[in-house]
Order: structure tokens, then C-alpha cells, then sequence
């Protein structure tokens, strides 16, 4: 146990369940003298929940963040930041039916083994997509701060189910258009084929998954400590924390297990006094260190696994097969929802190894 | 700084540098009571280097462990265990010619930011294939403690650059055959083939990469301390760490994000009285835990970055575009090396886990 | 920075200032089962002020403690458990008048220094004698889960300025009347003594320190990881964590610098099948590790640095040497409100421990 | 488990037995560019024993340091520093007769009942005085680092058994002299009263304690991470980490507790344009950080517990009263060989909270 934490200098620890009384994190480690408002972090949280209601859950919350601690007269203290949202409109009747019928695809049923039935299994607990509010939460922090040294990250929607945009996208195509498209996808011939994908899935009571692509601009060469802590290896933990990834790869990913050494290695070359590489076939990042390319990620996002089509289960009590069809209203594809998410996760982990690196200082220098 | 260790109660450090005196690891919180020899490491150590010659680098090091500390009357203490192989036939002279031209595809260039030019470039330092043999060592005790449990972790070959392996396979027969061909697949038709293929790009004096899959099997129902501690999330961690690895994926990873979530949600069922799951897209994990199916993970590892065949770089000195040809002799794939470092970063995961989880005590019972 | 958590299985990260919305802690690592209201939570916290005004400070905070998370059906479930206590009465203006005047004896100057000017300085922020309270809300975790042993945690004023009781306790009279007399010690007639000497105090505008003896009752043999991680080491570092606590001593302390080896050595004894030793000069740990007797420990509080008496200090803006006479009610003597704070300390750690030792579980049995 | 690693940023590993191969540590996180040869490790090391043979054991080990990795041409690399030093003269042979009769005051009871019999009883195993070696290892290595940013930590001898010097001494006193004497207490007259005494105990097959007394200077204003990784609980938890050690003071320590705030506030005043204080009561720490004034602690060691004097104890196999009588030539005191381990454990510590607090950069400028 003890495993809510992540981060070595920016430590982030989330509390809080999907139908108790709210989700909250703590971010200890920020410097001191950033300038931080609620509406900062509003403005993040705002872009979880597509305004659209076509494509997301009937439970549409307004999410309301409030800073507890860590601010003093708009700036960080360099103590610890805590932030709350509080939960609303939470009907958990529909999970006390289904309490010993783990539903396929959700955490269920290894939770309820783990925690002897102790776990709040109300509206998945500890283990809904609610869960993604205090990460964006810290990630808030964690791009304000980031964004003082120039570093960007930009997540879209590459895919969703069988739909794919194979466009490339320039940076400020990424920037504008990421949130523009309910699917957040910047190409939008695709975005509107991948909404037309969701609202079947949803009228077939089934759901899709997808891709969510990432990048981060302007991280300085030298950042990621390896081994063990190597800035890959810390961004996929990060990743992997966010529900329903099933893969994480960088660069070209599993593509490049295909090509030759000669066609993946990306050549350097110098361009305006520094040193790029003419590809980035790596996607930033070399021997676990930063390389100052952009660095690249993919992530495999899983279908909802709740949908209302009628699934093979089993009743934990009587231990018999038995079959479940899930109620309530469901996302039916949570692709959308997992690119602020991502942009957290990666935001957070870079925050951390900036600081770790030394790019960062313990307190800034006061904006004028 | 400071990153050379994981792991919370198994804690594994390592350190030495290729063509230092040695490589090396402390392995701290393994249980007290562990049955363990110089032999039991020495076989999984063997294992990292294929036999073969055909398709290796001509360095071939007899490496032999040795035990320093934490193991006493043949058990272990619950000290810290010390483990090294010393390093020979380090021959640095080729790296001194090339030391201001980093090699594309290496950590050369991002090392040598980093550290300002401090790094032990011979060899590669720090960033060295040979920086799995502490992993392997480490591996080693991890998979020795992990037996004791019943838990067992198995790698093999899926892919060999364009040749891959489209067979299911047993557990006997991955658990058999996976180190009898020297590309570690067990489909040995397709295994040929890889070496075909492994052949043919030494002699291109080029590279190629790979797929390693990995099976873990027995591990309980309730291992992995979400959210962040997640087991998918910290095992993703852990296979970053390996050098090459570019990919990492659970069950059937970004193949998922191709269905529907009633194609991919492993619908439950009884069997001997057990909760179990029909299919197993999931890879044995939901929500960060294990849910008692085999945990299965995919790794893409890059082709080697040292080819023969002229590449593009730049002299850091005089800043210019300049070109490389790498001599001396490397693994034309390190896909096969692969293997055992791939068992060895999930083992010391599980170990983890399963100790954090309060499946393998403190202090094991005296074996009869 | 990130330095405000502690324990590595059972964590506790507070946040809040003196002056802000509120204080509080997320605990992480408490087992799952442990039967947990607000009501245990707040005797404990109701603890922390003595009900008689006589010698603590004007500001008399009514502390109601919140449980936002981690807690379902009155049991904890595993999941990280905040708590939360709003701040009331909170008058700043006091601070503004000296905000270029650090109090001596207070963190003042160097908070200011390490922080830049960023850090909240109403009430001492996070320096407060306040952010003893979430501390004592994870103790009142801990102590919870620590009884569910057996294992209990006694404090008391030994000393208060120059009077000290040199009586000798039964565990009983401890257990009894620690929080009997307001000045927290068991021995009446010197309690009554130490109040007097606190009132002196005040009148005179000054204050007094003193010294809290702890006694932690049942620890099983074998609590403890050394080296580093040893019991007193970490018992220490959480006491040092207490505002005020200048000194930490176990069984003898430094009284045992005088002895010979032949006098402090605790000999062993067979008692009722059990070993223990007939004397526990060395508190209850030997070599990091607790031998089954009795922990005892010794805490010295300096005076409180709040005084109304002149003193020199400087003017961090001009430069220039200037004087200070601290308004404000503040407490004459910390010493009483240190007891319940230490029980804490020691409480989390212990709890730590005992689930790192294996003595206390991942998840407890539920209660009938 | 897994306790064996100390600090954050500058973190510290040991490993190894008292009759093992060897001792050793990995220090992970020292900054590249630190010039390091294995003489300035082996200055420190030879401190570790007086010369004079009159007080200290037979066993006279001439301990020779080995650098295994993290240093190349001289420099400090980034990488972990790995270095040994070999056991020699181990005669296990006294302690296999008593391995059933814990020595009083020995961590033998707690080791053997906390591994179930599994830890290496010979020699004291992991709890012998011998574990100091890898501290002072690591120690070195954060002196040579702590120097190159003029902080410089000096530890004497104070008392040994009733033998106290009261001198003041001046830093250059302490400096050059407190070598001087084989019992490390730089007042000569008074050191000469140590020897005597310790003379005394040997011959009488006793044993004395003492306190040792240290101070580092130069420690800028900011060092310290609040709340729970202040420096003082920081210092502290490293200092009970030596062997012995049974209590931690700072400034004044216990003696303040006696103290009015009038007279126990340290007043500040400006000096060469620098903020000091008049006094130094607070040891230099406020609030857990750095106060720009020198840290001043004071430890208490106790009586070497191996004693010739017959005492009681009990034989654990037959569980019942027994006696024991110490044979081999044991150290009738630790007090000077902890002088060295003192000084570690202090540089150990400033290294990390110099790193953490951002004033010893993660690379070094290169010396010239």
C-alpha cells in the first residue's frame, strides 16, 4: 500500500472516491513564486468533459476547483498545494444491484479480492475515470510551471475505434485545433467520422477505444535520470496510472521494431548552432536521457468497459455464472476524456524530472 | 539524480559502467530464509548470451558472479545482497577516436550534455547492453524468491524485424523451448528464419530489432497498489529501464483500441470453483491489479544502434555536420539479449509487488 | 523541496498553513478494515488544547476534524484517507506590523530566506505550532490501528522549566492520569507546581520549555529495518518533525554516557517463558530493532520564542539592527500541548513499522 | 526491509557483514565533476582507528578503500560511486559458542528473533561497530563535496564516561587538533584524563560511553526541508543510524528545556552586513532549516555492551538463565572511533539537503 504518490521532487498524492465527497491531490515540491490562481486550474478542468453531450455520460458535473493551501497573495509558497473538487450528483443505487456482479473489463473484482470487500465500490471507487480529476488537477500545476521554461504538451485523439487520421500535424495545428473537435482530434474530416463512431457504438449500447497522441516541445537536452529513472520510464508509469491504457510507446513505438538500424537511427545534424536530429524516430528521448527533439508518445486507450449489451459474469456470493447488463449512462468511448489526462500525466512527470535535472529552481524568480 | 534504484521493498541499485572494473547491484529487502547460490544466478546469467556466436558481437565475456554480502549458510540474511561480474577484454580504444562524434541512435549525445563531458563514454558507460547484466543478477534472486511462491516468468522472441511468429504457444512448450534457438523463439521454424534475417543484416553491417513477449504466471489476485503504484504502471517502469525498448504493452495492447468494448472485456466465469476470465485481453491486469490470469506484456526493442554503415552525425567540437561508421564488432540484434533482461525486469517487479502486497512474507519459512 | 510526507508504508503528507482555509493530512497505507469514525479522530484532536485557559494562549480553536476520503461504511477501505480541520479566529494583522522583523527563536528569517519572500508568514505558516494538528490527526489513525495490536502509545510532562517530577509512573497511573492535571503530568503535586511556573511565566511576559517522556507498550521484538531505517532513527526524525523539539534521547540517553558497561548493559531474563531484560536502560531498542521492552523516550521543548519581553532583532529591509515585543496571546509554554503531538509521532511511526515488519497486515480482519 | 539506502538526492546504500568478504556502499547522486581519488577516501578511513593500540581492540585492521565504479579520469561521473573495502582477520570461532546466549546489550536477541535465525550472528553481522566503514565511505565522499562549497563539519570527543571537558574551542582549535589525541578531544589535558580512564575500564574488563560533540560550518541559510525532512530530524535520523548512539541534540538540547524564552531565544544582530545571531542556542536550526549560524549537535554514546565482567543472560535454546562472558579483545570504548562516523553521518546528510535546497548544483563546474 501506500502507493497514491508519484514524483521524487514534484510529488503528487490523490485522495478521494467517485461517489464520496470529493476527489483531491496534494502537489508538495512546487517551487515557490509561480503564479497560481483557481482559474488557472479551472481552466484545464473545463477541458475534461467535452461540452457536447453526444459523445460523454449523461453525468455531466460542473467541476469546481478550490486551492486549500500552498497559495499566498496569487503565488506558490513552496508548501504543499492541496486541491478539492467536489462530487456531485453521484447515484451509486445502480452499484449496490451489481455489488457481487464484477463487471467485465473494470477493476471490480481484483479490488474486491484485494481489499476483502472493504473498497468503495460505489461508481468504481478509487478506480473511475473520476479519478482523472485530481490528476488533472496536479497536471494544471504542473504545466503552469512547465510553461514558465517554454516546455509545451500537446495531446490529441489520433484514433478512435477503427477511425485514424494518418495527417501529420504541425505544431500549431496541434495547439489550436487539439480542443476544437468534441473527439479532440485535429484533423476534422476524421474528428466528425470518429464522432459518428461513438454515437453508433452508444446506440448499439457498445463502446470504442483508440489512440491519444503526445507531444512535449522544448524540453531541454539532459533531462530523465537513469537508469532506473529514466524519463521514458517515468512517463509510462505515469501513463499507465490513467485508467483503461493498455500501451505506451515512443517515438516510432512498435513500428520500429520492424526497420533496420539504418532506418531508425534518427542522424544528427547541426541546425542553427545546435544539434537537432533530422528525424525523430525516437521520439526524444535516448538512453532514457532527453535529446531536445520533440518527444513523442502514443497511448493505447481500451473500450469502456461498462456497456449495456449483456455480459457473461459471475455472482461472488453464490460463485455461479451469471450474466450482467450494465444501467446507468456511460461514456461510450472515453478517448475524448483521456487527452487532458494524458497531458497531465506527461506534464507532471516532466515537471518532476525538470526539477530533478536542475532546469528548474527550488523557488523562482519573481514575474515582474 | 539519484535514479539507480526501484522498487519500494525489494529495492534493487545498480552501478558500474561497461568498460569499468565491473557492474554490480544491491539487491535490499529480499526475505530473509531464501535458499541461494552463486549457481542459481550463474544459470540465469548464462542465459544472456545466446551460445551461438553467429548472431552475437565477438566480445563474448565468460561473466561469473559473485556474492559479497547478505547471504549466509547458503540462506539469506535479509541483508543487503551484493552481486558483481566483473567486466574484461574491454578494449575503449575505438570509442576514444569517435569521442566528439556521437553515434545516432545512442545516449552519447544527451549523456554528454548531461553530464557535461564527466560521463565514462567507454563502451557506451552507463548506457551499455552490459548494464542488463546487474538486472539479470538482480532478476536472478527475484525469479528464485518468486518460485518459492509458485510464480513463474517467462519471455520468448515474438518478432525478429520483419519475421514474426504468429503461433500460440503453451505454457510448457515457451517454458521448454524458449533458450533451445539462439533467437529465443519457441516456434523453431520461425525462429530460423529470424536468424536467417539476424545473418543477413550482420552482414549488411546493419541492425534490425524485435518483439519480445513475456508471460507471468500464478501471480495472485490482488497484486499492485493503484493508482500510482499501479502493476502495470510500475512493470512498464521497469522494462523502460532496459536499453532499446521503445514499446511496452499489456494483453493485447494497442490492438485493443481497435474493438468494442463487448469484443474486448474478458467476460468472467467459474472454473474449479475459481473466478476466472474467458479470454485474457486484459493481460491479467485490471485497474492496476492483478485479476489472476496470466499477465501478459509485449516489449518493441530498436534495432541496435551501432551499424557499420556510414551515418550522418556531427564533430561536437567543431560543430560541423560530420559522418560515422561504427567499427569494432555488435550485436547485429540484441532482440535474443533481450530475453532474459525482459524476465528479469518483470520478476523484480513482482517481487515487489508481492511482498508490498503481503504475498511473500517477510522473513520466509525454514525449507525442509 | 517534496518533504512533507513520512513513513514509507504508512504515509502521512500534511498541508495547510497557520492562517490559511484550513490544515490537514492525507494518510496513505492504512490497512483496509480498521473501524474509523470522526468521533475516535476528534478525541484525540480534543486532546491537543488543555481545557483550562490559564496557560495556553488566547486563541482558542474549537478543532473539528473531517473525514473527506478513505473511509466507506465506517471502515477504511485501503485508499488514502484525508482529513481535514478548517483554521478559525485566524487575526494576521499582528504579522503584517512585523513582517521585516523576524521573531528570534521563530523560523522567520530563514523561511524567508529559503522561500524568497513567497512563503505565507501569518502565524508562522507552515512553522506554526498549529501544524501539530494534522499531525495528531494521523496519530489518531495510527493509535486506532497500533490498539487494534495491543500496542499503546503514553506521553507526559516530565518537566516543565526547572520543576521536574522524579517520580516513577506505573503504566497505570500513566494511562490514567496523563491528561489529568492541564499540564500533563501524572504527578499531581508537581503538575501543580509546573502551572504555577507557567503562570509566573506568563505574567512575566517570558515562557518556559520542559521535556515530554514517551512510553510505547507491547511492540513486539523485531520492529525495526536497520540499518538506516532503524526504529530510533526514524522515531527521531518524526519527534524532530515536532515544532520546538531541540534534543531526543532513548531509555538512558545521555544520562548512559556516564555508565560503565557493566551498569548499563540490560541483562537478560527468563519471565513467564519470555525473555526480557530486568532493566531497560536502552529503551526498548537495541541495534535499531525493538527487543519487547518497553520504548522509552525523552523530548526536550525549548520555551516557547513568542514573548512579550523586548528583544533584539533586525530589520531584514533596512538592514539595521532593530528590537521586537511579540503581541499577541501566545502560549507561555508548549510543553502541555507538545504531549499529544509526541503520542503521535511515535503512533506513526510505530504504525509504519509494524506493517513494514509484517506484524500488522495489508488489510485487517474485520471486526465482530 | 529494504532499509538499508539514506537521503533523497545524495543517497547512500551500504552493504556487507562484519565477517563477510567485505563492506561496502553505493552512493548514488553525487554530482559529476568531483575530483575523487581513492586517497582522499583512504585519509578519512585511517581516522577511522586511533594509532595507539592502548585503547582500541586487538583486531587491527588495516582497511584499504577500492573505487568499483563512478569515477573516470579522476572525476566523479554521475554514476553510482561503489566502493569496498575487504574484510581481514575474521575469527568467528568466539562467536559460534555463544550463539544461543544473546549478549546483553547487543542487537543479538532482537536480530536473531526478527530473521528467525537466518541473519549472520558472527561478529555482530550487520550490527557491528565494522558498518561504520561504509559510512565514513560515504562520508568522504560528501566532505570532499560539501568542501568544494566551503562547508566543513568537525566532530570531538566531549566526554568519555565522567570525564567532561567544559573548554570552549575555538574552530581552529577543533580543526587542527581534534585528531590530535587517540581519544579525539581536542582539550589535551583532559584527553589524557580519557585515555586514563579507558585504560581503567579495560583493565577492569569494562567498558565507558561518552558524547561526542560536533559542529559544521558554513551551512548557508535555506538548508532543510519542513516539515518532516527538516534538517534537524534529518541529522538526527542519520546520527542514530551509528552504532551506540542513544541520543541527539541540537544547540542547547536537553539543557534548554531549563531555560526561559528570554534567555534561550538566540537575539539577531547584523554583522559585516550579514543577518547572525548573538548566540547560538538553537544549534544553528530554526523550524528545521538552516539559520546561516554554525550547526552545533551533541550525541550520546553508550558503553561498548561487550565486556569481559560475567553478566547475566539467558541461553535461547533451552530458554533459560544463563551466563555470559565476553571473550576477544574488544574496544573498552567507541567514543573516538565514533568521532569519524559522527562527521559521516552530519556530511551525509548536508549533501542531500545541499542538493535538495538547490546550492550544490547536479553538475560541478570544472576545476581547474
Amino acid at each position: 500500500m501506500a502507493g497514491n504518490s508519484i514524483g521524487k521532487e514534484f510529488t503528487v498524492t490523490t485522495f478521494g472516491e467517485s461517489h464520496g465527497k470529493l476527489v483531491g491531490v496534494v502537489v508538495d515540491g512546487c517551487p515557490a513564486g509561480l503564479f497560481l490562481s483557481e482559474a488557472d486550474i479551472q481552466g484545464e478542468l473545463d477541458r475534461r468533459i467535452p461540452a457536447e453531450p453526444k459523445i460523454v455520460s449523461g453525468r455531466i458535473e460542473k467541476d469546481v476547483v478550490q486551492i486549500l493551501s500552498g497559495v499566498f497573495n496569487c503565488f506558490t509558497t513552496g508548501a504543499p498545494i492541496a486541491l478539492i473538487v467536489g462530487n456531485k450528483e453521484a447515484d451509486s443505487s445502480d452499484y449496490e444491484a451489481i455489488i457481487d456482479l464484477p463487471r467485465p473489463g473494470h477493476a471490480d473484482f481484483p479490488a474486491r479480492v484485494k481489499y476483502v470487500g472493504f473498497n468503495d465500490y460505489r461508481g468504481g471507487g478509487r478506480f473511475s475515470g473520476r479519478l482523472t480529476v485530481p490528476l488533472i488537477l496536479a497536471g494544471a500545476v504542473a504545466k503552469k510551471l512547465l510553461n514558465r521554461f517554454d516546455v509545451d504538451v500537446l495531446a490529441y485523439t489520433r484514433a478512435v475505434g477503427k477511425v485514424k487520421s494518418d495527417k501529420k500535424f504541425t505544431v500549431e495545428e496541434i495547439r489550436k485545433n487539439r480542443y476544437t473537435a468534441i473527439t479532440r482530434c485535429p484533423d476534422f474530416a476524421c474528428a466528425e467520422r470518429m464522432e459518428g463512431a461513438i454515437v453508433t457504438a452508444r446506440k448499439e449500447c457498445d463502446s470504442l477505444g483508440g489512440i491519444v497522441e503526445c507531444i512535449a516541445l522544448n524540453v531541454p537536452v539532459g533531462v530523465g535520470e537513469p537508469l532506473f529513472d529514466s524519463l521514458d520510464s517515468d512517463l509510462a508509469k505515469a501513463l499507465f496510472n490513467i485508467p483503461a491504457v493498455k500501451g505506451v510507446e515512443f517515438g516510432l513505438g512498435f513500428g520500429i521494431a520492424q526497420l533496420k538500424g539504418s532506418e531508425s537511427n534518427d542522424p544528427y545534424t547541426i541546425q542553427s548552432g545546435k544539434v537537432v536530429t533530422a528525424t525523430d524516430n525516437a521520439g526524444g528521448i535516448l538512453g532514457g536521457i532527453s535529446n531536445g527533439m520533440p518527444i513523442m508518445m502514443q497511448v493505447a486507450i481500451k473500450p469502456t468497459p461498462s456497456i449495456g449489451i449483456e455480459q457473461k459474469t459471475v455472482n461472488l456470493s453464490t460463485m455461479k455464472d451469471a450474466r450482467i447488463s450494465i444501467k446507468g449512462r456511460h461514456d461510450p468511448c472515453v478517448v475524448p476524456k483521456a487527452v487532458p489526462a494524458v497531458e497531465s500525466a506527461v506534464a507532471i512527470t516532466l515537471a518532476d524530472h525538470m526539477i530533478r535535472a536542475g532546469f528548474i529552481p527550488k523557488v523562482l524568480e519573481r514575474e515582474k
